[in-house]
């Protein structure tokens, strides 16, 4: 119960005391106590420079943020009954919002568990550990998942980029259970298919949910357009809540496979197209053609990884969304989406704005969303804000 | 069908060809164009310095935003076919999102139609005309309104201080039959019955539809707490959601009252109580008495109405929440909003951080939303976004 001191350099403790979680390597006074000394993963109680004790941390001396910390109390035993306390604390949470389990459980440094991530699919649980700080904790969190939960299936998914710089394996791991053949969800009472071993990140994106309920209403008798579908929660949502006709547009054929097996199991196929096709080019084709939709949902996977991408693809969201106002019928709807921590909302507002201007379209904002509950967001820490959706109501002009 | 030129000064287009309505008084070449030679609600054709027209506004020579544009397009009448086209459009965006007759059927701007709001409750319309240049058609509004809804009342309720500004008369005006004994409407399957005559604006809040929706969802077998209940939108909504029991909280006598006779109707009456009180005196011997409440709506009037008032209203802003935290049971949901188009979304952020760590506690947004979908926002106007609401889930220190 007593760990190593962390002492950071003078007034470097105040990110920390407004909330945030982390410790830059360049905030830790490396003369009282060098990272070399740790190893990645230990757990360190943090100091700041007049030597009060701020909270529990663990470290990886080795990566830019150095520290996370995990409790503001200097005198707990980072073990079991401290997992067990924050996870039955986030089940909680999902337990209030939400009358079936499937659900984001855990969403890292918001429910106090930097560095991990569970998406619970029923009986099945998807993880991933971002960090060696957590991935020290993993036989302990696996048991207590398994103690609260009891699961059929726990599956590490361990192919997140952020571990190859914590010097992580990026093999997955079944470490409990066997996955069953298919896998179904519920997403607004519409049924989905899920592939958890071979989807992307942990296998579905919960994060839309709400934002997807909200389309889906307004889509009724209309002919939609789904762009970037993946496995197609938004078309089938709006196919299952009365749309006209929807077509979904995906580069991926085993996204598109997923996403005509769900049109199926909610019987909704007839009325479907999918389109195997890089989306600009889709876009480009149907605004030569002069083919014209409803209502448009426009969800790209993150097109600004890292800071240094941001010019290219801020022009990749404007494209996209310039192309996708040219090819939206007259009182049509586009919602458009950026899950790019580094393009703002403001970003994405002014690429709405000033593209509908270009074309000398009247468009206004009739909602705009955020994460769903189950990934809340951490004041302290932008970093958790990831996701906005902008609902545009788009005319001619007025 | 040629109106009188306004020219603006060099460089003074920008901000309408960047999608803004709002001419400013200092805009204007007041040597080309006198503003005395015109009285209040005329239309002119604006001019940019070079001679290009841009659209359509009227004027108020002795206001501040002394033009307001109603069209782009610099060669059409503005008459019955030009407002009966804006309010057919209006009500087709209302009529794709809503089931039911309840909602905001004009936003001013948002709709293209500035200085002018209208909220529908099935067959009576609550109109409010902000603006001299709007009042100038309120005969042909009146007329197209009847065509296209048949309502069985049209009260001008014309209590707006904005009008006073643009020197029109206060008298509220019931241009077409009669008020109804009772007004009933539904929100989110919860009827209320509404005071159009006397009540607060228009004499309902739709704005807050969709956070009521999620509020009530999350409160149930939760003891609330609804501060300035107003009707007890909130807090019936929650009730009817199975919230164990209720207090709404409001100074307003007349408001308590609707707020009991609404509960009556959607017979959660014997699970609520209703106390006439001022909001800060409740907190505070709340706070004493050591009272605590699972989930607190905290939905304040504008606290800041004009620029000047934002430090005093800041203040406000940041004591009430602040109390909210300290009388919230732990694992409890605060809902905190503001409607004050001067309090921004970051500063109501920052008053919730603080407060959370002031007090020590762990805070996350599960949610954060604006004004409904009949309230659209115009990307260019800031001014047309004015709501913020956050959903906070709140714990004992991690």
């Amino acid at each position: 119960m007593s760990y190593p001191q962390l002492f950071l350099k003078k007034n470097e403790d105040k990110r920390l005391r407004q909330g945030h979680l982390w410790v830059f390597s360049n905030e830790v006074d490396s003369q009282r106590s060098p990272l070399e000394q740790f190893t990645a993963g230990d757990l360190v109680l943090v100091h700041d420079a007049g030597g009060k004790a701020l909270g529990i941390a663990y470290l990886n001396p080795h990566a830019l943020i150095c520290a996370r910390l995990l409790t503001r109390k200097t005198n707990v035993k980072i073990g079991e009954s401290f997992f067990k306390a924050r996870l039955t604390q986030a089940l909680a949470l999902r337990e209030r919002l939400f009358d079936k389990p499937y659900y984001r459980l855990v969403f890292g440094e918001s429910d106090g568990l930097p560095g991990l991530v569970i998406d619970r699919f029923g009986v099945v649980l998807s993880v991933q550990i971002t960090t060696a700080g957590m991935e020290r904790h993993k036989d302990v969190l696996v048991k207590v998942l398994l103690e609260l939960l009891t699961p059929t299936a726990i599956l590490l998914k361990n192919d997140n980029s952020q571990r190859q710089l914590e010097n992580l394996s990026l093999e997955p791991e079944l470490v409990h259970g066997e996955l069953p053949e298919q896998l179904l969800i519920e997403e607004n009472n519409v049924r989905f298919i899920v592939n958890v071993a071979e989807g992307q990140k942990t296998g579905w994106f919960y994060d839309h949910r709400n934002s997807r309920a909200q389309f889906a209403q307004a889509c009724r008798g209309l002919k939609v357009l789904d762009l970037f579908s993946y496995a197609g929660a938004w078309g089938i949502s709006a196919a299952v809540a009365g749309a006209a006709e929807v077509c979904c547009v995906d580069s991926s054929e085993s996204a598109l496979a997923l996403a005509s097996a769900s049109a199926e199991l909610n019987r909704v196929h007839d009325k479907m197209q999918f389109v195997r096709s890089d989306v600009f080019e889709f876009l480009k084709q149907a605004r030569e053609q002069q083919q014209h939709y409803d209502a448009i949902i426009l969800d790209p996977p993150a097109l600004i990884k890292r800071k240094k991408d941001f010019k290219a693809g801020y022009e990749a969201y404007r494209r996209l969304n310039h192309l996708a106002l040219q090819v939206l019928s007259n009182n049509g709807i586009l919602v458009s989406a950026s899950c790019s921590h580094h393009l703002s909302r403001d970003n994405l507002h002014e690429i709405l704005r000033s593209s509908a201007r270009h074309i000398d379209r009247h468009l206004v904002f009739f909602g705009s969303g955020s994460q769903g509950p189950d990934h809340p967001i951490h004041p302290a820490l932008p970093e958790t804000d990831y996701l906005k959706t902008f609902f545009c109501a788009v005319s001619s002009r007025l």
